[in-house]
């Protein structure tokens, strides 16, 4: 099984431990494309010095060719929302891990959307349940 | 013309005066479907009592009604990514506004597609002359 990773990159990378936590535990279901978003040397900078250009259609090949895309949605991210609407346009399977905040609410485009499994969790364990019982 | 405009609300309001502005002068363009996002009664906490079904349903139906969509996307804002990510796939014209920021980074999921028209303003008056440019 091949599983695309969406994260907060440029958004704000203050979640980056809770990144490496799930995509570790996704490693023991399949292969992740992504597993670059988990690491603490990438900065909201981005990578370096790599295009923008390359970036997208690099992250757009990888989304095509996954299985399923898990997306960590709790840090408001144009890229995880524009990853989230081109894969349901292409009819692909999608799980957003979402932990509550006392003064904010998520997004109402994924909050309310029919097409996507949203799932709340506090604890990495249980995001680890919540993978667990979609990805067996 | 109808003009779907996209700013962040839950994502934070920090820009909602700039999106007034921008939305005041589409309004010399077309319809604005999406003219609430420029209220400043609207908070990050979203549109009161209404579901996040039917704000979503309310939006893709407007998203895919309307003949160009303009992006204002400063800050980071999953629904804004979500509905450029959609629009896109569904061959929509999209402009995406962006003032450069002194510690961030425009996200290179919109910044190096190559379907978006990305155009970088300073002024709200920069803003009405590339809208201009776009629209007329």
């Amino acid at each position: 099984m091949k599983i695309y990773f969406a994260g907060s990159i440029r958004g704000g990378r203050e979640d980056v431990a809770i990144y490496l936590e799930i995509i570790k535990y996704l490693s023991e279901y399949g292969e992740v494309l992504t597993e670059h978003i988990g690491e603490a040397s990438l900065t909201s900078f981005g990578e370096g010095e790599t295009s923008d250009e390359f970036i997208h259609d690099r992250d757009m090949d990888w989304l095509e060719s996954s299985d399923i895309i898990v997306a960590e949605v709790t840090n408001p991210s144009l890229g995880v929302g524009y990853e989230i609407g081109r894969a349901i346009e292409r009819g692909k399977r999608i799980l957003c891990l979402y932990r509550p905040q006392p003064n904010k609410k998520l997004s109402a485009m994924i909050g309310g959307s029919k097409e996507l499994k949203v799932e709340n969790y506090n604890t990495i364990e249980e995001a680890k349940t919540i993978i667990k019982k979609h990805l067996k």
